[in-house]
């Protein structure tokens, strides 16, 4: 007989070991969970980056112990906050603790083959829009983790369902004053974000992803809402720097590794080939018995029929490496006269250009989501970040288009268009 | 038309960056090299530590790379005696250096799927014996990158011939003085040893492979050999302690990590259900047409194979983590009565083991090829690491003995052992 | 006898090993280098960061690394400009490596004891200017270094005197060419700032100061002027981010760092102390025999001095760690509501307020020094560093004014802040 | 009125932040802790590794948070032992865990300047023999750390008092159960050496000292003593090989680092130069008033000292770097032909050599201090590390002998030994 008080340790190159439960143990052990060891966390990145091998198995065992670290140190030092403004005491604080852990690690499981790459392939539900990869977790959640996790001793301790990490997952009202924590998993300064950045710098080799994560976990706090409205999540002012930090270090690794343009080729290349693959052209739903279906397609499944030859002209470019090469690019924040020269290029070019990707992204949002931070004071202000900092309100989102031809068109695309520069002198 | 002189970088965890030249590129651009990035470096190891995802691919380059620092390291500091006991000028260093690059960036091209957990496939030859990983390098240079090594501007410069790298991999006499160079090939001080321990314990997050490389790179030497006997790769004495650190970051290495228990059970599974799969229970040998089905076999056709219910029974249980259990071992270093407690245990479990494994490994090996050490007199006396250090050479090999039982059958295995050890008392 | 051709290997924790050829030894080990040792490269910021302790010497080996691989790498890639536009064959570009190694080398070699905190007491000179530390740096190599650099067999060979250093260390349009690599010296790329930003990181124990300087080193070209005007140092495109991000790994280590408030609370009492033991108030001039004296001043002395009791109430309060309080701040980007505030805590405080220090730092300069980038295409346009990033021209200069109490009145002040507050409302 | 539930966090390059609490702040900040500041960690090691600059402060705050580390992880892994055999409740293990922190920040605070190096200058106690550095330790805790111990309002919640701490130091029986976790302080496996063996690494930028220390955090436990004997200090069977490596961590560190033929001849002449400096040659006693004259040394009164030409020849040769040359070593584990042959070289060389140094170290102490190692069956056998390992116990201890001469008799000397040893043919 196992014993329920066992812990576990993972060795994890980023956090160095991490530990878990028995119960935490069983769950992670499960098929559905198993099957992230089958997902890359970066996709087809080990391309340009050989060292991007690593899975969203890893990554997600790195967000539960971020999240616990960083829900520890905001209970620290705000635990007369969460005591007046959200009635928590000390058991409350424990139990919610497991949920957010919880919440944490299945936060991705849900994930399609090759991450984001082929999120584009999620089927339409009956009111109109496509699944996200939020609802397959929250599925696989409910549908094949519910025994492990609401039979175990550990969970039954606290009286933990299924459905209390499903509404923090999905963001329901039902989750209550929970909601205040599920910015850990998503939001600005989430520990997603923050274990994904160390953990891909780790891999790849590159410095780009790294902040001061020991700051921000030392810094950050419950921040009560101006006005009535409910406590958020922000830092004092001693972290104001981290917090800007982990947004350029977002910042970094999208520019340099994650819209890196052979990159971007090869998640064209796999979205078509996937698309290909997948019976109906969409992968099943989060539904039912679709589900298992759903959880047949991973990493393994797709590289096994791309061996096979499957995938259409998208599979063997891919399987070659014969993929498209960019021809033309606009800036990251392109300018109306950057936008007028990619109309002109598009025309020059014809139907040598074959495939058309944009990396969009944000970096910062202000309004309602702007981090609070609190001043040092007795009697603290609370400013957002965007007052502190000169230029985070002020880092232009990215929106750079690319354009790509087939290899064998490259040159001469190039060629046409450094001619025609050369007329448009 | 590609520019002949260009220098291309490709990122490394490990080493920062790694350059190669054009003619590099366009070989490591082949079917057959990219094949590589296909076949992970340490097998199922990410069961154990997940981070273990990384690729022969990567591990490739990073040979390459050190071994050119270390021939850098050697020729500046051995260039007399390389020019008087091997008659090399400066050009022919240079030339050298180029076939030793390319000796070490191929000397893995040949490695089965899961590396070396999968050799024992290997088929048998006419002479007899097993084909080992390195004919199958040997016989991909030949037929498949014949062409992109011979007919490139840059090996054109200096006449390079697959022979002259066949001939350093294989260790033929025809490599005439360019055997000095194998030993940074395969030697106890091999680049290929010195990248992968780096390598491995960055991406599992360990530290039990870290040695100091760097300081090795500025203490290697050519040392003359005794009595008319070849020159011989070894260290002067600031290094004898790196050397030694290299040996034990080995030691740590695989009785940490490559003999892990449950590693050591999946890759039993794996061989059972490459058996399997493979069409006479064999991989295909290196010769002719069959070394094209040969290429075909890499992680991914396996991993492609088990997601469709491939692999029988062993296939299964790789696929749902239902992995054996180590019931029993032995010390690392059993002594007789280990040997005797073993076999009682065999006779007591009987048909519950079903699975016997042995982890074997010498750490150095004195006699031949024991390290000569260069003493910093001006006259030098060179003796051998294992005179300088006092254990290196009482490193007792391992041969432990591990016994393994079906999952459901462990704990009732572990128990039974128990009861007999209480009546031994 | 020496051999002049020896190599020697320093250790170094940023860069692993540095090497120094015969002649660089001959050179740091002279005692005006030497001192170096003696100097820390932060003063006193052990007090905030205990792991603070690293020397100038350190450093500057370090800069010379630095300064050496990009020299290298743009000689790599931009050798036919050099040819072109400064007549540079490789002989000449052997021989400038060399001129650039000393110049980093010895860069800082007239710093004064803690650094930069002291610099304040530099003399006048003759034309009324205060002298900085690069004139004693210069003097120190035409007083002391000299014959050492000009007998040496290997300045020899290529004939390299003393002003050929000194001129590059000041500018002079002696330095004709090797102006263009003044720009590694001191610059917005130089290698001082690299190594610092590492060096600092590493010893503190933060990530604020690393960059991806392996990508700036294979990144950084000749840029052509425009119009008639002289080559300029800039990068390729691939390498705009990483100068970016050097820029912000600037921003980080002063904002989190250099402008502690206790570090510039312990500069302050440094400054006051140091005024006290030199004899009229002011350090010797980097003239003539008192340049002697100047030399016999480091934190050794120093120490020495406070240890004695000497030093006055400042030397008193450094001594025993009774540093000066802030009681007030502007913000970093003080607006003009924030400056009135200032005013009114001034008067509020009156003759509490002890000390009155600004923290003042660019980041970027744009205008004349803004970086050049070189596009990809193969006429490639030159766009500056300002137009590619979003955000570098727009992060606002640093003018952060903060107010010290004595440690015993910190409370009084900062109640009789409050309640000037609340009254405010 | 300062908050005595203050957390504080001090960064470190080590481990990331040291938090402390009101009380263990307040005792830092006591000058006789602050002088640590000025004592650095590895003496004139700087002179051989620019970056061992680091300090006795450092460190002491790291050992003090590997300390609790490891007393948290035993006490999680034995609390049953723990209860039964030392009669623990949680209350008495948190009480405890506190004194167990003050003795690791305090166990150094008794070092005098430049560590290691000039213990001989202890002076004689009453009964014959010399003080050591730990007896400066317990005086000083309570001469000059009493009232900050014992009337602070956290300490006094526990009611501890100085002499919990200095039994714990000296290991006097009044620490009774206590001295179980004194082996963290001192021993085999203490968080002194595991600290300094990291940080040393860290600074000066080698991989000798590292060792997996989170293994032994995970593994280390309380093991039954045999036959009446008390608890004792030991790891289960999954960390008998990070055991192994902390001693193979420390060998190495001793052997590069420690035993460095330089930092070796620093040693000398330190001790040397300090005994003409100190008032009667030794330093004073560890008693009355005499404890303050001691506290006065540090390293910045030695080197302002130096700065001023104070301390002799000796101090000269510190000043100018003007040290002794080892002109002859014994190998590390000298044989019978070793020591005759250093016979020889003592008679040849006569009066030049003027200083003879011995490095002797035990690498490993079998006997009652073997550490137990716990294997892992339900009714576990317990084994000594000896009996696990091949080769720990086999280790042997050095006992190198290095000669010295002056730096310019350096060459005459060796070139006699060169004459010598080829007459000896």
């Amino acid at each position: 007989m196992p014993d329920p008080h066992r812990q576990y340790e993972i060795r994890c190159p980023v956090h160095g070991f991490i530990t878990l439960n028995d119960w935490e143990w069983e769950i992670i052990s499960q098929p559905a969970f198993q099957r992230l060891r089958r997902i890359r966390q970066l996709g087809w990145t080990d391309q340009v980056y050989p060292g991007a091998m690593h899975t969203r198995f890893e990554h997600s065992l790195g967000v539960m112990h971020v999240a616990t670290r960083l829900y520890e140190g905001i209970v620290s030092r705000s635990q007369g906050l969460l005591q007046s403004e959200l009635a928590y005491n000390e058991d409350g604080l424990r139990r919610d603790k497991t949920v957010v852990r919880l919440a944490a690690l299945l936060h991705d499981v849900g994930h399609a083959p090759f991450s984001h790459a082929s999120e584009e392939l999620f089927p339409s539900h009956a009111e109109g829009g496509k699944y996200k990869h939020e609802d397959y977790s929250a599925a696989i959640v409910r549908q094949k983790l519910r025994d492990v996790i609401e039979t175990h001793r550990e969970g039954d301790n606290y009286g933990i369902k299924v459905e209390d990490i499903t509404a923090l997952l999905e963001g329901r009202p039902e989750a209550g004053r929970r909601l205040f924590w599920r910015q850990l998993i998503t939001g600005q300064m989430d520990a997603d974000r923050m274990d994904y950045l160390l953990r891909d710098s780790l891999h790849l080799g590159v410095d780009y992803g790294r902040f001061d994560w020991r700051r921000l976990m030392h810094t950050m706090e419950a921040i009560p809402g101006t006005e009535g409205e409910s406590l958020r999540l922000g830092v004092n002012e001693g972290g104001w720097h981290a917090a800007e930090a982990l947004l350029l270090a977002r910042y970094f690794m999208f520019t340099q590794v994650y819209f890196h343009k052979t990159r971007v080729a090869f998640d064209f290349h796999l979205r078509q080939a996937l698309g290909e693959m997948l019976p109906a052209g969409f992968f099943p739903k989060p539904e039912g018995s679709e589900l298992n279906a759903y959880l047949g397609w991973d990493d393994w499944k797709v590289l096994g029929l791309l061996a096979e030859g499957k995938g259409g002209e998208h599979g063997e470019r891919l399987a070659n490496r014969n993929h498209y090469r960019e021809v033309h690019h606009t800036p990251e924040v392109p300018k109306p006269p950057d936008l007028k020269e990619l109309e002109r290029v598009r025309e020059k070019l014809g139907s040598m250009v074959v495939a058309e990707e944009n990396a969009e992204k944000s970096w910062y949002k202000i309004g309602q989501e702007d981090i609070p931070v609190r001043g040092q004071r007795k009697r603290p202000k609370v400013k957002t970040l965007s007052k502190y900092s000169s230029f985070v309100a002020r880092m232009k989102p990215i929106r750079k288009v690319m354009l790509y031809a087939r290899p064998e068109h490259a040159e001469a695309a190039r060629k046409k268009l450094e001619g025609s520069r050369r007329q448009n002198r």
